[in-house]
């Protein structure tokens, strides 16, 4: 049968992965990836965690194998809202939705926000997941380069009839840019939100794993009401259990829960307590600080090999935090050509391109810093540099 | 602000699970519940899975915590498709897709399929979180009383040009009803597919559950290219891992593979291969069979009961295998009334008109009878019948 002609006009608006495509051409072993968004394995607790799932198996075995709340653990939350008090916030656990990691809780939203055609606003670049989400519910991202331009940019979408659905932000070290609000920064965003009555979705995945400068508050601790603050632990713990939360106002994690219900029911119950065990015995702070000075070291690491080997014309973000930065070639290359080349040359990359929903920045691309092993880093890099020669010459520089 | 008038049209068609309503009246201990759809925890293989747990986090735990690929692990994939040679099926791991359990294979099939306004066809009852993703999507589910109007009622609906999406049936001790097809409805249901170019979507949560009767062949086994077929390990392994699948055409599986990109990225890793490691051992057949036995004898317990003590004017189905069975009152007769009184009487069921997607069933009910011991069904069932003589009463029959 002919399914194409069944398909929805969701489906025919998703978009492929980018990074999907690039994990399918970067499968051989001599390939050094600064590919996907992995964290290092070195910061997995695996010793500690086989103690925990013991213990969970022992004394609450059947409870951790049944279905479970679709809002989640009662523990799991307590502990995610102790997160936040060292921003003063108290937030109580019915505040609180787990979700199966992030992603969903993007994907929740979006279906309870967005309507085909519905606008959003969201960075030049910004997470390219994020984007999947928006498009498979027929969003059309309104894509900022500078945040400085927010107040005319709604004001002009709502001269024509486009008010934006919500303003999708990541403050702290942005995938994949690497940059950082400032405070300044983050006033200005909730002010422009609450003068034109918008909600913020403030996407906050690396914000723990800082390893410069100082933590800088949250925009939901600005403006509780008006912002959803979204929360994963799949960098500061492990990816693989798939936890992520939402943090929102009533009204909205009731809509939420009932879209979870239809999306997947619960999230792994297992996986919730878990994690709740890891957080309440301290050894998640303890790791965390292990994350942050190996991420530093490695950032470090690859910022000097760009130093040694990077031809002139290219620039990179220095991030504070997380996992990625991103590299600019001069403005006539294209990081797609650049792409082949550097898999003859054996490493990866992402190109910049994907992450920017109006199709600008040919001239980028995202590179993961905290997966490689130090030598690969460095090696990689060299790769790369010597695949922008190639490109260079072969365009006459 | 006013979060209502930023809702999408998709959240506004949301209807809320009465299970979850049911489980907030339902939550004191000395009520006996045979609402949720809980396997029994005593079939929880938990020193088996202790065992397994420790072999892959000393094995393969860097992988096992790491993101893992949408598609899901291939060694469960392999594992999933070996339990379909029973049916002579060989089926390719590129046909089998892992999801976060089967309610999100419902929710992506719904997401690439349905647009607003799209019918579907479904029985009369049927299984309320499907109806849930339905309705999430702006669908109008067309509810069939019985198999055999479904030509008529096909015809019906393209004749008002309201072709139906896609046929959406679970063929094995149907949740809720209890209820399984005939080879010969099966037959009937892939020929009208066949004839008016329709989808079939065969939800199989239930049949390795099979305690009484013989194994029936899928309507997949009978038509692989127009049936996408839905397995679990919710009911057969554990549910708090949220693991199911589909088994469905190339281009099916590559749709449904970008929608769950976005909705989760991937099913979690360490509960896959937990799995895979539990069936290849050859526990999961093992235990399979104890599940049958302890699930025939505690629905032999119940339909005991009933004949003890049910008032005259109750029927209820007697399902081969599964979870479930249902009930019916004399027609005058409506659940949500019956409800209060059960919960006075300390004893818990979903109204039957929750599986009804015409708003039809009011004098029916679900009950569960996997999850209470021997001795709490029969004083459930009696707690039961008393509301009913009381409910008899109030309406002076």
């Amino acid at each position: 049968m002919n399914i194409d002609q069944l398909l929805s006009a969701n489906a025919k608006s998703m978009r492929r992965s980018a990074i999907r495509d690039l994990l399918k051409v970067a499968v051989k072993p001599e390939i050094i990836s600064f590919g996907g968004g992995f964290p290092s394995p070195e910061t997995f607790p695996i010793e500690e965690l086989k103690k925990i799932m013991m213990d969970i198996m022992n004394e609450q075995g059947a409870a951790a194998l049944q279905y479970g709340s679709t809002e989640g653990d009662v523990s799991l939350r307590k502990e995610i809202s102790k997160l936040y008090n060292d921003e003063h916030l108290n937030i109580p656990i019915e505040n609180i939705l787990i979700t199966t990691a992030s992603q969903q809780a993007i994907d929740l939203l979006s279906r309870i926000f967005i309507d085909p055609g519905d606008v959003i606003v969201c960075g030049l670049p910004s997470y390219l997941g994020a984007l999947q989400a928006f498009w498979s519910y027929q969003c059309h991202p309104y894509g900022l380069r500078h945040n400085n331009g927010l107040e005319e940019a709604v004001n002009a979408l709502v001269a024509a009839g486009k008010k934006p659905k919500f303003i999708y932000s990541i403050p702290d070290f942005q995938n994949p840019s690497g940059e950082t609000m400032t405070v300044e920064e983050r006033q200005y965003v909730v002010s422009v939100a609450e003068k034109y009555d918008l909600l913020i979705i403030e996407d906050s995945p690396y914000k723990q794993i800082r390893f410069e400068g100082e933590s800088l508050p949250t925009m939901y601790s600005m403006c509780p009401d008006r912002v959803v603050l979204l929360g994963t632990f799949s960098k500061t713990f492990v990816p693989g259990f798939r936890l992520g939360w939402v943090v929102a106002a009533n009204n909205i994690i009731e809509k939420l829960i009932v879209a979870k219900q239809s999306a997947d029911l619960c999230t792994p119950i297992f996986n919730q307590m878990v994690a709740a065990r890891y957080l309440q015995s301290g050894m998640f702070n303890k790791n965390l600080e292990k994350i942050k000075s190996l991420y530093k070291h490695k950032k470090n690491i690859m910022i000097k090999a760009f130093e040694d080997y990077m031809p002139e014309g290219v620039t990179w973000t220095n991030p504070q935090g997380g996992l990625f930065l991103f590299l600019n070639l001069p403005p006539q290359y294209d990081t797609r050509e650049l792409f082949d080349l550097a898999i003859k040359e054996n490493v990866a990359f992402v190109i910049g391109e994907a992450f920017h929903c109006d199709d600008s920045g040919k001239n980028t691309m995202r590179l993961n810093f905290s997966y490689a092993s130090d030598d690969k880093i460095v090696e990689g890099v060299k790769r790369l540099a010597a695949a922008i020669q190639v490109l260079y010459k072969r365009k006459g520089n």
